[in-house]
């Protein structure tokens, strides 16, 4: 259907990956479509709310008649880039990064690693989830070969800036950094983060001031 | 200082752990005290927004002296009770589970890993930085000689509501589940959720809108 030309905002975009996967559920149990009301009271958030958060994207709700799951699933996909897919590399072979190397999920989701990087000898040519761990030093042989859209930082802090540098300068356009810094790059470079550290400690706060 | 008596935002309680990780690298680097501009230039906020934010907290700053950033740091680690402590368990010791049990930056925000549970015959008896892996059987009888604040849930997510529920009867009023599924719990339990896919599929979705 439409694609969005108005800026969405953060907040919207946030709960795109929401609907993905409660339409994916629904999808996978069989229901073909659902009023805006049942999927609102499955999602917490208003049937108002999710008619807004769609019109961002043309709407696809019909009058009376509720969503098509599978259609808005669908949509939802192309939305958030599932079927396009992303090319990524992961960089730090170490605990977290051996666990998305890992995780089926993201390759679900449309991630595929296609190289995994550290300098940890001791790993280098090992290899995960069928992906053989290289040298850091074959990352811009590697990434003049291969066209790579995602690299994802699970490497130690101290580090992050650096490696982050090079990842802009090897063209990645995108960044998924798990170390607690936050980055700040050239406009062209998206970054989201992921600070464990601060989520659980937003979970330590609320459990004192519960 | 003073203790907060009023309900601070969500957004406030998500920058606490910003503030905590700056003023610990100003605190490393020997830096004594800090002008609310300076600190917002770091930080990318306003100064306006740091001093609202902080006067949440009863204030801290001193007109023409700016922070002083130990004490500062020191009032953020009792507001997000780092040096309370949080009695921990993991359920789940898969690669997330035991990248996380790895992780001593956890520790150095207060959260001690006590016990550590699975189903998996092949880990049961193997220990993570120190702490045996025990078989899920055991975890009644761990929390009743144990006082545990938080659960780390790094379940499959087809068992999570059913963990979470047995969580929530042995009194733990702290989870944070890295499912990507939502939790609905009774109001005195408190939980954190990271939806890993969640964000890497957010960056996506900026990537293809950059």
């Amino acid at each position: 259907m439409a694609l969005q030309n108005k800026k969405v905002s953060d907040a919207v975009i946030k709960r795109l990956p929401r609907y993905f996967r409660y339409l994916a559920d629904l999808k996978e149990n069989g229901v073909l479509r659902i009023s805006s009301k049942a999927l609102s009271e499955k999602m917490n958030l208003t049937a108002s709310q999710i008619r807004q958060d769609l019109s961002c994207f043309g709407g696809f709700g019909q009058q009376g008649y509720g969503y098509n799951v599978e259609s808005l699933y669908n949509e939802m996909k192309k939305i958030l880039g599932v079927d396009r897919g992303f090319r990524t590399i992961i960089v730090g072979a170490g605990n977290l990064g051996q666990a998305i190397a890992n995780h089926s999920k993201f390759e679900a989701r449309g991630y595929f690693v296609k190289g995994i990087f550290d300098i940890d000898q001791s790993l280098i040519g090992t290899s995960i989830n069928g992906v053989i761990i290289q040298h850091m030093d074959e990352i811009d042989n590697f990434c003049s070969r291969e066209t790579i859209d995602v690299a994802i930082l699970t490497v130690p802090r101290e580090i992050t800036a650096e490696i982050a540098e090079k990842i802009v300068k090897l063209g990645i356009k995108g960044i998924w950094n798990f170390s607690a810094m936050d980055l700040r790059l050239p406009e062209e470079v998206v970054v989201e983060n992921v600070h464990l550290s601060d989520s659980i400690m937003v979970l330590g706060y609320k459990i004192i001031n519960n």
